[in-house]
């Protein structure tokens, strides 16, 4: 009985890393990225334009319209929405192929995909990052500049419908400015008690 | 919405170390103990003899088979039961004052006094440490020399037992030879992860 649980705890975690736009999901993916941490990060495809310093195939596969749609219609997409006018989509065959390989996969995706995904997968495990305070997540998406005042105006909508949703959610993690790295750090002791469970979570896809 | 939440994060967990005879409950204890972290470790009161190295009132509060039979009839035990010949009992005061003075209390306890604390508080959080195999419980248990023949045998049957209630606990813990340190890494991950939960532990005694 012993040797089966054990087993069954090394099995690999769909980790979802969510939470309302502004809130640090990139910054804190970046940083575990950074820490050469032995999971498979999701590369997410996208129609949105490519930010300064972000990489084609690193962090996103940056696609048209054209091609979006393509992967729509063949079926090889997990997961898609539409975030700010702009397709977001994970690519299925890739996950697949981490959890295959016995990597912990981690995804980061917008609070409505991460409800997609926990009915697609019950026993994904998902984090749920936000700021302290709503009015601290304002501040921080006012900060950004990479908006339009309409653009601007959305996102904090959205963002405060968003921060409702946190229920949803197994773990609740604040993302305190400047402070990534305790935040991974709470990520990291948050897949390492999960691998302890004498009910651990089983993915299937 | 968030505030409440973050509130109810920072409430005081209960914390069980439990499994089997063997195990190295103790052991684990005393390396956390050692590294100087914020919780209360409860004191439990026994009528056992007090091993070579141990402290009155810092391991355990040693006392006569009368001064327990006293605590049982004042009701000043949260769980007590006849491990071995001998009684072991959780002082109720001690733990609802820790408690109260919003530290994280952690207790070691047997298998079934853990189920007993389960009943009174279902939001205890239980951590059943075990060995890798069963095989190397009894070897351990051999290895202690401070058992008679009988005893040792009474143990090892008890043990067995003990390793299937495995799944009435939350975690389950390899507590590997030597390493001590991982196993306590764990346990802190565990605790550190529980307390962002977004449906956090309640406890009330």
């Amino acid at each position: 009985m012993q040797p089966d649980l054990l087993e069954r705890q090394r099995q690999p975690l769909l980790i979802v890393i969510s939470g309302p736009s502004g809130v640090g999901k990139d910054s804190v993916l970046q940083r575990m990225k950074e820490r050469g941490l032995p999971f498979h990060f999701v590369v997410t495809a996208t129609t949105r334009p490519k930010r300064p310093g972000e990489v084609d195939g690193v962090d996103y596969f940056f696609v048209t319209h054209d091609q979006f749609a393509e992967m729509i219609e063949k079926g090889e997409l997990l997961e898609y929405a539409i975030v700010y006018n702009d397709y977001k989509g994970i690519p299925k065959q890739q996950v697949r192929d981490a959890l295959a390989s016995g990597k912990d996969v981690v995804m980061r995706i917008d609070v409505q995909g991460a409800e997609t995904i926990r009915d697609l997968c019950p026993d994904a495990l998902l984090i749920f990052l936000s700021t302290r305070t709503e009015e601290e997540l304002v501040e921080r998406l006012k900060a950004r500049k990479t908006e339009s005042r309409e653009g601007l105006k959305l996102r904090i909508a959205t963002a405060r419908q968003e921060l409702k949703r946190v229920d949803m959610f197994d773990y609740y993690v604040v993302n305190a400015d400047l402070r990534l790295d305790d935040t991974v750090d709470t990520i990291l002791a948050i897949i390492h008690a999960e691998h302890h469970r004498t009910r651990p979570r089983v993915v299937t896809l």
